[in-house]
């Protein structure tokens, strides 16, 4: 069977024509680029402290965990992480994946062992809407932050037990879920609020415990919190959050938790440096207020108006995916880069440049990074 | 809500009745025990080159790779390791994920893009199991390892596109699957194999290209592989093998690699040591050809039959999940890991001892182990 290849072949040429055709980039470890595209929100991917804990946990232990966590995967660096995780989110416990997205899977199906329904926003992640489809169950999707269309659909279905699962600080737009009204929603109706805190960690609350911890809402029984530990943690690998039975269950059942090999100790003990860090870095989320204020202004007065950022990401419009690609490419070509969304990755279909704040980009750097996305634009 | 945790309790009750409760527990970074239960079956994970390979690449990038594949996270680090681990195995292109779990997910989705037909091994990995799932496609679970129940299977379903997933080694029991005559199979009804090589990657082929080179099947223009980087390489990460118009539709269509974060720098780098380390490793896999033998021999004369292994795993059934454990257990207390694997994580709802053979064990430990492992039988 080679028909298959031609069939794939086709299927390209059909996305290339609609522009979306996506290209890797390799770049090199001095790649001297301003960077507005990643998620190093803090800027500690490569603090000294971060990066000598995970060279004395690699001389320790070795590269791989060896196992999974049940077998041979757990270390004494992951029980330490997940202690300190779970306080500084606000829970009673926690448990460490190996990514962000397998959290996700974990934590929506583990909510449908007592939900038969999920409420999930029309803007969630790819890897809640792959919880849900992977938990087999029910789910409805919700028009985008909006608690008010969440009661309708729960009142919809009474007497079914429902988990509402949203994030806090949407990946793309940027824009911040209302967790106080959407909690006020589902515990008043007896539901459980699951929420995908990946990119308010580090950022809001308060020392950057999140958008659930901002909210008011850490350590509520009814609340799980998801997280990837490679945005504001500077590293890789996700974790849960939640009251202590559900962490039990995900122990015991949770598939992407039991038939994986756990993160490696390095990444474990350099994510759990950048946490202690992450806890005292006032003056590094001062300067992401500073700079959310300024590419506002920047870009609103140069006729690209642009929604304040509730954290650290932010999207600009652009005309179409071509247009997108090539603002992205002209900004590179000039050492800014910067993110190029398109369809499937935007919510809403249209095309965007997605820009990030990262703490660790000089001042300088960063207002000449805002000369030249306006510069290039299309 | 606090309804769902009294459920959680309940079903975490019925577990306990059942013998089917989990425990972490985490090692210290020398724990002195003898590893017959981690997956580091030719002893890399620890070796001075991953590991120096590993700590420049984390100096060099930091810990993290700041963003997903496409957008900052691909670095020459990834380049490099992709073009050589294809080659390894055989393809013209190759794609890392961050884990063995999403590069699953991603292979078994893809694949359905052209396949409308699912038949898969009813030993399969949980990952394949998910990837069936979450692909949303008709799923026929064929008998294990029955080449001839999959011809049954494809000819009931003629003018269907399918694809046959399969393990070579299969991760619980450690057999091997019948790779050759499958592929007969397939081919001949113009279906694709898809193969899971986790457990054969660095043991069987040349130079341990794995169970798919050993069957002399790399590179057909109607097969892809998937491997993790985590068991003989010594790290962590997973990687797709294929024909290259396979590759491409994952960059640009797979949900698991778009909107994951980049496996670390540091990790692609000491995998990538352990690569180059395992072509040259005929010394090692030596070794746990010869510990094959010893293992069935000693374990036969002392009652307990068992299979002898394909590649460095195998099973010693134990009489329930409460035996199994305590087995584990008294051996552990001895000095030696060694896995209990219970339902749900058996194939057949047996509870067995899992051990792996690992070339980095000293014989007189390993031949220590075996007694220890018949010493504390049930
Ligand atoms: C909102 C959100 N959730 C989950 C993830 C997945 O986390 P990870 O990259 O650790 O798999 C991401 C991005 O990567 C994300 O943006
Ligand atoms: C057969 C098989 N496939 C896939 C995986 C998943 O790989 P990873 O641990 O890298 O997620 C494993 C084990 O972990 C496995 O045994």
């Amino acid at each position: 069977m080679t028909g298959w290849l031609e069939a794939l072949e086709r299927l390209s040429g059909s996305r290339a024509k609609a522009g979306l055709t996506r290209q890797l980039r390799p770049r090199p470890a001095d790649d001297f680029v301003v960077d507005l595209a990643g998620n190093d929100y803090l800027g500690l991917s490569a603090h000294p402290s971060v990066v000598a804990a995970a060279a004395s946990a690699l001389a320790a232990y070795g590269l791989g965990a060896t196992g999974s966590r049940l077998v041979r995967g757990s270390t004494d660096a992951h029980s330490l992480l997940e202690a300190d995780v779970a306080a500084f989110l606000g829970f009673s416990s926690a448990l460490v994946f190996s990514s962000g997205y397998l959290a996700n899977l974990a934590a929506v199906r583990g909510a449908t062992a007592v939900c038969d329904l999920i409420v999930s926003d029309a803007y969630n992640h790819a890897s809640l809407i792959d919880g849900c489809k992977i938990s087999g169950r029910r789910t409805v999707v919700a028009p985008h932050n909006d608690p008010t269309a969440v009661a309708t659909i729960l009142d919809a279905h009474p007497g079914q037990p429902a988990v509402v699962v949203t994030e806090s600080v949407f990946s793309v737009d940027g824009d911040l879920a209302d967790l106080a009204t959407l909690h006020e929603v589902t515990s008043s109706r007896g539901a459980l609020l699951l929420v995908d805190d990946a990119h308010a960690v580090g950022i809001l609350g308060p020392g950057g415990a999140g958008g659930v911890a901002a909210a008011g809402l850490a350590g509520q029984p009814d609340v799980i919190v998801t997280a990837t530990l490679s945005k504001s943690l500077g590293g890789a690998g996700g974790v849960v959050a939640a009251p202590e039975p559900f962490i039990r269950h995900l122990i015991d059942t949770g598939r992407t938790f039991i038939y994986d090999t756990a993160l490696p100790p390095a990444v474990v003990a350099g994510v759990h440096a950048a946490l202690q860090l992450t806890r005292d870095a006032d003056d590094r989320r001062t300067v992401l207020t500073t700079r959310a204020d300024q590419v506002v202004t920047r870009l609103t007065e140069a006729g690209f108006p642009v929604a304040r950022p509730a954290a650290a990401v932010l999207s600009v419009l652009a005309p179409g995916p071509e247009a997108a690609v090539a603002w992205a490419a002209d900004c590179r070509d000039r050492g800014v880069a910067v993110g190029c969304f398109r369809p499937p990755s935007t919510p809403d279909g249209s095309s965007r440049l997605r820009l990030t704040l990262n703490a660790g980009v000089p001042d300088e750097a960063f207002a000449h990074a805002l000369d030249v996305i306006v510069e290039c634009a299309p």
